[in-house]
């Protein structure tokens, strides 16, 4: 399926207060791909100078969320995270600019698996730079709640 | 060895931003542990009203990161995560008190195992409230660089 | 729940053809939980004289099927490993002495998480010997087909 | 990288006494990868009549290593895995042909992930088929020792 041509317009964003404070932008998404970017800023470092394991994370799981949810929304289900795995191969540096790469690799009834790749270049330099980390994330569609936003 | 007198007194949170934009206190420390709140707030929700899991993750991240170095630091190493595996078993919801309890599992050369449940508790509920994840990290002690804070 | 009396009485373990190939006494079952051993071939070993990680994982694997599945079997449903992190501490080697002990940690609707820690210890040495390896299964739980064994 | 022509040359095999007893036969191997079939046997099967997960581990494993083992051996160092995350994703069942495709996917210092997909296909059917589990497979490269075979 081909990318949108509209790209940040994932229904999924619209109410998503964590993507909206980590700074997320959104290059593509498409059919169980999501293609984002986000920039390292010091309130995402921890006590070594190092962007926070958990703020790389986030980021990921942001690709995650939009590549394993319908951008238009759905009215019947939604997709979530029933677990990650994350290697954490480099570290990275405030204002580097973080790439997140994200694709469905199975699915099986309601379970699916997608990679996301983590990449971060430093200001300036050629895209997407260095692999800093690889999430494989499982998922599970589950009913939507009626009061789910 | 016994946990700290001063809860929060852990070395490097002195230079943690993210955890400190997190708002994470720490209730104890000690040899390869420590415990962890935290108030889900606003920003911390992800498109579908819940927390976002990165945020989930990122507060154990922070357990992990204390249960795994010394409180009063290292001149010679640090021990950081070289990955996690992490299931999510419940959602969570804006303003309940999340509570994140790291132990050490094992240990073999530089490499360490860890275990951090996260907790949360309804605003006022008994503590520390229902499991809502499990996370299990992969440690790895490497030299301290010179300008590492 | 207290352990049966009647080691090695599982349901699952009548028809379960790799189990006896790999020689393995089930010294206790409860409920969700499992201790069992193994004595390490030569043919469990790998190229480099080492415990092949595919039978350290079969024997914890089995041990896990024995932790999650009733010992008396169930009619209606069977529960099957949905995934498994896997940690290698440490090498094992032939005619050393295996015991796997497998224990629920959580569980929610049809999920559940389970841990089993495997421990090697030489001929005559005392038992369990050393932690070889952290396994970390996710169970899920499915209808009984017709044709079930 | 060429794959090799003479399939089943790699070092690491020649005292595999694990991959033997599966009876593993490997199609190719190259720089980082390797592609290997098996036939699940009644003594690979479980309880409920399906393929035993260790034994589709197992399988799997063997790729992973000659994957991250050059052909021809190494008179310094050997690779090993630190640890594996699987999915196991449909059940596999006795006579089925097993393929394993491993590839590495990236590597930093002696570490290093591999993927490797696992197929099952009916006796006469096309190759590979359907899908059955994901492996990814953490590698450590450390020093050989003078007595590893």
């Amino acid at each position: 399926m081909a990318e949108t041509a509209h790209p940040g317009a994932h229904s999924i964003l619209e109410h998503d207060h964590a993507s909206a404070w980590l700074g997320i932008s959104v290059l593509s998404v498409g059919e169980g791909k999501a293609t984002l970017q986000m920039t390292l800023r010091k309130e995402m470092l921890n006590g070594f100078g190092m962007a926070h394991g958990g703020m790389v994370f986030a980021f990921a799981d942001s690709a995650f969320a939009l590549a394993c949810n319908p951008a238009t929304g759905s009215a019947e289900t939604i997709t979530v995270a029933s677990g990650v795995d994350i290697n954490f191969l480099r570290p990275a540096f405030e204002h580097q600019l973080l790439t997140a790469v994200a694709q469905r690799r199975s699915s099986a009834g309601r379970s699916g698996i997608y990679d996301i790749e983590i990449f971060a270049a430093d200001p300036g330099a050629p895209l997407p730079g260095a692999l800093i980390a690889e999430f494989r994330g499982r998922s599970r569609t589950i009913p939507r709640k009626k009061d789910t936003p």
